[in-house]
């Protein structure tokens, strides 16, 4: 992919573009939660409205790749059948339903007489979308910048290209008959355009990238805007020797087999030297009938694991049936490991002693730290937030699965009545710094 | 700057050297506030213990320093008074005494019987510092990074190499004598060491850089790391139609020359064309009066302003007291103006209309929105922080200035009792999703 990809910088119609999306930015800023609410609304009607258009383009696009020879994962994430177009324009109605995330008070301080400071969340701005084929991710995240305020910049697979027109036309419609600046969403269709749009770190704040690991590894190292997501999930479950060995070959199945392409699946098993003999001797054959291929290393191969590990496997995401398996002399060697080899994403431990497990999730820098469950539940959707934004393995805020809370900032307003800094400099006035 | 430095990748010594403040690092976050206070308390004691070694290794390199002809300003700044180290020993117990920004618990929720979500702040893991000249940032950034749980790696500027030894030296005798980890702070000498830093992804999460303009920007272009901070601190009044002409002067005065070389102060006026004569008719003779260099668009010479602003002043950080000057046609004329030049620093407005402050204040996107008071306010002891990090321009939090809760992230525990996502599959179990 990297080979593939020259990054041009922004030229005059891409500038143009994006300096129209900036100034609808600052026009939504100022909707009230109602205003946003009808706006999507509107555009699910207008999905609605023009459904067989949608499908009509999806089904040009599809026949298109499909003679091309495109592989067959693609092609799947480009089909948009009807059901999945109803689920989508379902999806709108659901994100409009979620609370304001917008104008939420955090900080409300009298700093003086007369000198109020409030902190606020507001929109974070102009916010870019580069994704891969699946054009039912372009209506779930439109709806989502839009609701939380902000303006968006849209770049789909060019695969989904005609697709994509069609779904921005109706969401443009539906926008024409809302009180929001028809300009609050773009769609670039040129592959130019999207790469040139790294480079327009003054119009966009955020890039929020739907696609494979390495789309977004080239975006991290292509951009200084700030980029939301995560390349690899490489997720860790750790054996303890005081742990229920029912219960961690249990997890451990779920974590890996439930959906083994999630980047919330785990990829390696670290199993405490202690109870590593026993715990095998049950799993291997649990393990072999789910289909799941096992790479161990020396210690493992040597109770039964079939396959040898490389060095490669520690840092591998397979997603795939395949799981790597290692002994490790106790909890800081686990530790040791998950620092070494993970990504910082979502990484548990199986154990029936309390202070173990807290060690172990007090340590462990990732997003998400589990004790006695599968990695599979670090997801916006399960965790409640009603719409997930993506997952960040950044380890500054947001991170872990985010929702719609992740599309908001917030700024600082200060009110006074003629307040000068001299006033306090020179002991005539004070600060209270009382909250209020 | 950028001239003279070259980045070569980190060598054998400073990964080392890394790796072992990162593993201190997992051994801060299990420690409890009053571990951490105490641990504060006894680097205080042990800068006092140590102040004369301090004093003379600051002597030292002054007197170097000095005889290099290095600037005033930078001899100033790196000169370590008795009353400079006292009060930086000061600042230390002051730190020590803040609410602990650890352990806060923002997300506590039952996902389903046994299920249990907690979102709780965690230290960001390691902070890499670099800073010029001032020995006295030295000891307020390690006492902040420690008292947030993380651990540190500094790096000085080289004309105060032995000065920093010195309280390197006190400040681990302190550690030492507390329950921390050692390694939790860790000085780095040579310039090389400092900029390989940057590469230090893996290690380091933040990177807080203290020093010039050129300093920031040259690191923020230089890493994949966050960079806590801001360049530029372009900021703009600007005086509404409808304003009080003696409060806007006031404020104007204040957020120019309370203290030029601030970052926040103001850059540039905005006068809105209907009230630009009457504005500037009282305001030249008084800023005449405070010898503040007055640079006016064509306009605002029409109207008494003596010297021409040329194209390169908008953008211009003057850090002295010129002031440039420009006549708006309306609201939209000077967020436009702001849009374009500012920095998203602070910017702030003089209106008695509620109305026009507020589409000011929602459409203005800067860290800081003020109205009718002096962007000076803008600072984390004046808004009742305790202590600041530094000022952030970023559009994503943290922003604007930032306290000690600058310095932590959050992670998502999740504890179960052998839940697996199958069994919300198939509709065994539902999830619940209630707030504790």
């Amino acid at each position: 992919m990297k080979d593939k990809i020259e990054i041009s910088m922004p030229d005059i119609e891409l500038k143009e573009k994006a300096l129209k999306v900036r100034k609808a930015a600052m026009k939504i800023c100022h909707t009230s939660n109602e205003q946003r609410r009808d706006a999507l609304n509107k555009m699910a009607d207008s999905l609605v409205h023009y459904s067989e258009e949608i499908l009509e383009a999806n089904d040009h696009d599809f026949n298109v790749a499909k003679k091309k020879g495109i592989s067959q994962s693609l092609l799947s994430r480009l089909k948009l059948s009807k059901d999945k177009l109803l689920h989508g324009i379902d999806g709108v109605r659901k994100v409009r339903d979620l609370p304001d995330p917008v104008g939420q008070v955090q900080i409300n301080k009298k700093l003086a007489s007369g000198l109020i400071l409030q902190r606020k969340t507001v929109p974070i701005g102009v916010i870019g979308v580069i994704f891969e084929s699946r054009p039912d991710a372009f209506i779930q995240i439109s709806s989502l910048a839009l609701r939380s305020g902000n303006a968006a910049i849209l770049k789909g697979g060019s695969e989904a290209n005609q697709t994509n027109e069609a779904i921005f036309n109706a969401l443009q419609s539906g926008l024409n008959k809302s009180c929001l600046d028809e300009n609050s969403l773009c769609l670039l269709t040129s592959r130019k355009d999207s790469m040139s749009m790294l480079h327009l770190d003054k119009d966009i704040s955020l890039i929020i990238p739907r696609g494979s690991n390495e789309l977004v590894k080239f975006i991290q190292s292509n951009t200084r805007i700030p980029v939301l997501g995560h390349a690899d999930g490489i997720c860790h479950l750790y054996i303890d020797n005081e742990s229920n060995i029912n219960l961690g070959i249990k997890v451990a199945l779920d974590s890996k087999t439930q959906y083994p392409a999630a980047c919330n699946a785990i990829e390696t098993l670290l199993i405490h030297k202690d109870i590593a003999k026993e715990f095998l001797s049950k799993a291997i054959p649990i393990f072999d009938s789910k289909k799941i291929e096992l790479r161990g290393d020396a210690k493992s191969v040597s109770l039964g694991v079939k396959l040898s590990a490389d060095s490669q496997d520690w840092g591998t995401e397979y997603l795939d049936l395949i799981l790597s398996i290692k002994i490790v002399d106790d909890l800081n060697d686990a530790i040791d490991h998950i620092q070494t080899f993970g990504s910082k994403h979502t990484d548990g431990i199986i154990t029936e002693n309390y202070n173990t497990a807290s060690l172990f999730m007090n340590s462990v820098d990732s997003a998400g730290v589990f004790h006695n469950c599968s990695t599979r539940f670090a997801d916006g959707f399960r965790y409640g937030f009603g719409a997930e934004v993506g997952i960040s393995t950044q380890s500054l805020p947001p991170r872990g699965p985010v929702g719609l809370e992740g599309l908001v900032t917030y700024k600082y307003f200060l009110t006074g009545k003629g307040h000068i800094v001299d006033d306090f400099s020179s002991g005539k006035e004070k600060f209270i710094h009382e909250d209020l």
